[in-house]
């Protein structure tokens, strides 16, 4: 049976090699006699797993000795409070540029921990430029998200916080991590979940400058303290050593691709078809999203005909195209596409959206 | 290739009909077409695990209704943590009965959210009778550790808090969870991590009162209130799905091999031949863990001839027991004997213990 092109936003797809992989070596991993399901978490084989993956993300990218890799169980949202319990430090304020529904949510899981104030508030259509920032050099810190999964908006470059450029800067990195180069540099911290571009849920990554750690009070539970995670290397108690596995193929995966700025080539490449196929069919599919700032790796679209979404979704399934619902809170379409989706995948994709609006569209002539 | 017996103290061995299992429909869940590793928390094939999940936790341990079944993610100490965060409520003081490293641990985390009594404080050889137990009735709640793995101790019964009966009783069952049936009234919450008996790291199972939820203040974070996972069905943001499948698949074993009163039948079996071996053997291996506080599941023990634990450690590894080093805060020989460790591989420890006191050991009479 041929495998569906998964466009799911997460957990996702995952290339084929690599679920073979975790298959072939399920029972025994690498000749040590047992799974890597049933290895100590301080044994040479769980240790010497982590220490790749970290080397591999380094290499990935560029991440220079002055920032520390830390991996924590759970997912993005953990880092929701981790980042205010961990940054604010002996400050009370924090910052949030609210593009859409996931950094929305960040910044009201902050309000737990202290004072947040909006650096932009939008409605989910586009990225703010710039000038339209209103950060504070007092604030700890300033997040956003890079990729609104929901809304299907995503930061083309880092933004640059005026008249407060000491101000770390922390993103969210959970669904377009590893899909292209990062300017390290100017991040105080950003942070991924696994299960979009590095394997499956249970698992986030999180790079930070050194010093910024040891912030944390002393009503920080011990493992929402990154600085527990940095001094253990990761292991301050069993972590999630499959979600960790499964990364290290991901990474080693990328690696073997080309590495991210390969990936960021796909990624274009497989956004340029679904929104050139958006733009060719105006009269059966439309966005919302402004140009600039649609996502390489969520393109979110309706049918103009609404009532068509439900048999889109259904019809599409049958054609081997799965999971191109979009989000239950805003409706219509989204398809994900992650480092493991296959530009064919994409490719006919667009060739059904054609066959669909040829058979169910209204015709050119009666829309006109 | 055989596989070895592994003693590992978690992550520890799984049935290698589970592991089959995994393997073979690693690329297809039941027929959806993609991998569980790829399939959507909120799609049918998680939410099918879940509710099967939690459905076969209720009916092994017999769970009523007025008790919560929840699934985080992270591993038991995570609980160290959102025990008191949860259970404190207005109060102020919590109470640990300290009978080994781990009960210790969660003793020292709950420091952090306020005021902690020792009910007993043992040093890691027995478990308290209840008339050593100091717990005063104004108490949030008394916790305690079902089974310290490190020194190989086990309540055999649920303790009695005399003159303060409605506390609430709290325990951590990581390492003998699903072993033996638990009388659940008894409790005001308990909790385990996977890796020992359930599957694999990176998922807590807690069953608690429901009357207990909704004391968490608003400084808790989301993902460490209770009351968050049982609204959403421990589904507040992806869960860590590989886990709960897999849990999944351990649960169903059991429930196929008769239970967990079937459990506590195959442990006492596995625990009598070791600790059998042990006192037949006294000018070789000592215990120093009292008799009746004797872990099913931990035998922990040394050579009497400390000098040769290393070789012990070795040789058993070459003979296909594996993993059979005490924890290196202890040090001597810990046999980790979870539900996936078959009789014969006990039965092969013993006759391997026979064998190296022939080889190594000093004669019964040079001893004399």
């Amino acid at each position: 049976m041929t495998r569906p092109y998964n466009f799911a936003p997460g957990p996702a797809m995952l290339p084929e090699s690599v679920l073979k992989q975790i298959q072939s070596e399920m029972l025994d991993f690498h000749g040590c006699g047992w799974s890597i399901l049933e290895a100590s978490h301080r044994g040479p084989q769980v240790t010497g797993v982590m220490t790749e993956l970290k080397s591999r993300l380094r290499q990935l990218l560029s991440i220079p000795d002055t920032y520390d890799v830390l991996f924590c169980p759970g997912g993005g949202r953990m880092q929701f409070a981790m980042v205010p319990m961990n940054l604010l430090g002996a400050g009370t304020l924090s910052t949030y540029i609210i593009t859409g529904a996931w950094s929305k949510a960040a910044a009201k899981e902050a309000l737990r921990f202290g004072r947040v104030q909006s650096a932009f508030s939008g409605s989910g259509n586009r990225i703010p430029a710039d000038e339209e920032l209103e950060v504070i050099p007092e604030t700890s810190y300033c997040a956003y998200c890079d990729n609104e999964t929901i809304h299907g908006i995503e930061f083309e470059r880092v933004p640059v916080l005026k008249d407060a450029e000491a101000v770390p800067l922390v993103a969210d990195m959970t669904s377009n991590f590893l899909t292209r180069p990062v300017d390290v540099h100017k991040f105080g911290l950003f942070y991924a979940s696994a299960q979009k571009n590095l394997g499956i849920a249970g698992l986030a990554v999180i790079v930070l400058r050194r010093d910024l750690l040891g912030l944390a009070g002393t009503e920080v539970p011990t493992l929402l303290n990154y600085s527990v995670y940095s001094r253990t290397d990761s292991v301050p108690n069993t972590p999630p050593v499959f979600q960790l596995y499964v990364a290290n193929l991901m990474a080693q995966w990328i690696e073997a691709h080309g590495g991210v700025a390969v990936m960021d080539e796909y990624a274009r490449a497989r956004a340029k078809i679904v929104y050139d196929a958006i733009d060719a069919m105006p009269e059966m599919y439309v966005s919302h999203v402004e140009r600039e700032s649609r996502s390489r790796v969520n393109a979110v679209f309706r049918l103009k005909d609404e009532a068509l979404t439900a048999l889109f979704v259904k019809e599409a399934a049958e054609a081997g195209l799965a999971n191109l619902a979009g989000h239950r809170a805003v409706g219509g379409i989204r398809a994900s596409m992650y480092n493991a989706m296959p530009i064919e995948g994409v490719q006919k994709l667009a060739d059904f959206m054609k066959t669909f609006a040829h058979r169910h569209g209204r015709t050119q002539s009666a829309v006109n």
